[in-house]
């Protein structure tokens, strides 16, 4: 099969947990038996008919020479990427939430990213096919196996995407720190919503922005204005939870 | 002098333009004379009587191995730490924050916390001197130049520097997922606070958590409970900059 590899332990205890990942093997250093995670790998790589073997250090640092595989990698099917229209189908209700990237080029953003957006909530995470990274090891690792609980769509035309989630009645929120609007200030506890969030040096493109409803900037506090994208990004959704959260208890206590 | 190297276009102007840093001298890759950045770089060099050279890019990888240098290395003293106590002197207001590391060990990660605590108007990190990782030139990278623009306060005894804040009026909170009060559900506007964020792995030590005034969890709309440090400490910050800004706001335009 085409094979991937993802590495760390979080990493491949969620790929292993969530079922639905096609694995080769997992492989683990000859030093880490003792371990609480690796005993958990072990155990849940027998329950799901996967094969692990020990190997040594060097073998495991020729397959991820940066050497941050925490003594495990597993052999593993890419991450399967799911259809736009697929999705729109499949997560029809209220305060459904995506993320769209138009083109952020770290892979430690990428997977921080749509680890903020899982415990956020957020159902599908949009990138575009030709600019910014895609998914890969470092995302899968960043991710902490957050990546195995959302939707990954890549789509040759965001714009596209963009209007086909407008047709469908997504509210369409652009981070852009010229805007006036605070991100405070949406309300988002009435809306489905799709959130661009900007490459680290460009930005958002401007034929996105055009097709924003709205346009929000987290004020700053200082004149330094330079949030990285993933904190950015995790500010704006928790602001959504928030409110979601705050919402809910009203209803409940009324 | 004892020296060390900052490198990235970013960090580099950052300390330039922030005036205080003591530099050796820096190093520019032949390739790299057309760039704005660059420019800028120049520019700010001869203003402020820095040395730099043209160099090879080979001599730049040399010195920071991982290519991340983006054409622009600087040799510099170290940041200068400053003392606890001329940092609660010197910081004698209303609304004061300082973010406190328990032992957080990635690099990348306090790099990013530092960004948003500048952008968050925190005037103080406090680190301990022998746990989690101190400035190096990952941090400065990371932090995009914010380091420049805050106090770092490296400290043997975290225990020892919480109880000086609070003898100082500070509020100190901690940020522990198995906290029950919501960070959202904390004034933020009317006090003095030291935010406590734990390691990535370990979280708060017991010995912090018993000192805190405030425990506080960023709730999750799913069951991934896993938001990276980084991220977490963002929230957080930008809740209190929200409050913050709406109590100013609302009493304007009273």
């Amino acid at each position: 099969m085409e094979s991937t590899i993802i590495y760390g332990k979080n990493a491949v205890i969620e790929a292993l947990k969530q079922g639905d990942r096609e694995f080769n093997k997992i492989l683990i250093s000859n030093n880490s038996r003792a371990d609480i995670k690796i005993e958990q790998i072990k155990q849940l790589a027998l329950k799901h008919g996967v094969i692990f073997q020990f190997v040594t250090k060097e073998k495991l640092n020729s397959l991820e020479p940066e050497g941050k595989h925490q003594g495990v990698i597993a052999l593993i099917a890419p991450i399967k990427y799911t259809e736009l229209e697929d999705f729109i189908e499949t997560n029809r209700g209220e305060q459904i939430s995506v993320v769209i990237l138009d083109g952020v080029e770290d892979s430690h953003n990428v997977g921080a990213i749509i680890r903020s957006c899982v415990c956020a909530g957020v159902k599908g995470i949009i990138l575009p096919s030709r600019r910014g990274v895609l998914i890969n090891s470092t995302v899968e690792k960043t991710s902490a196996g957050a990546i195995n609980h959302i939707s990954i769509i890549k789509t040759n035309s965001l714009v596209n995407a963009i209007q086909k989630l407008k047709e469908n009645d997504y509210w369409v929120i652009a981070s852009d720190h010229h805007a006036e609007q605070n991100h405070y200030e949406i309300d988002y506890t009435d809306m489905n919503f799709a959130l661009i969030m900007g490459a680290e040096h460009a930005g958002i493109s401007k034929s996105l922005l055009k097709l924003s409803d709205f346009k929000v900037k987290i004020p700053m506090l200082t004149n330094f204005n330079s949030l990285n994208v993933s904190n950015a990004t995790a500010i704006i959704l928790f602001e959504a939870v928030r409110q979601r959260r705050q919402k809910c208890q009203k209803k409940s206590t009324r």
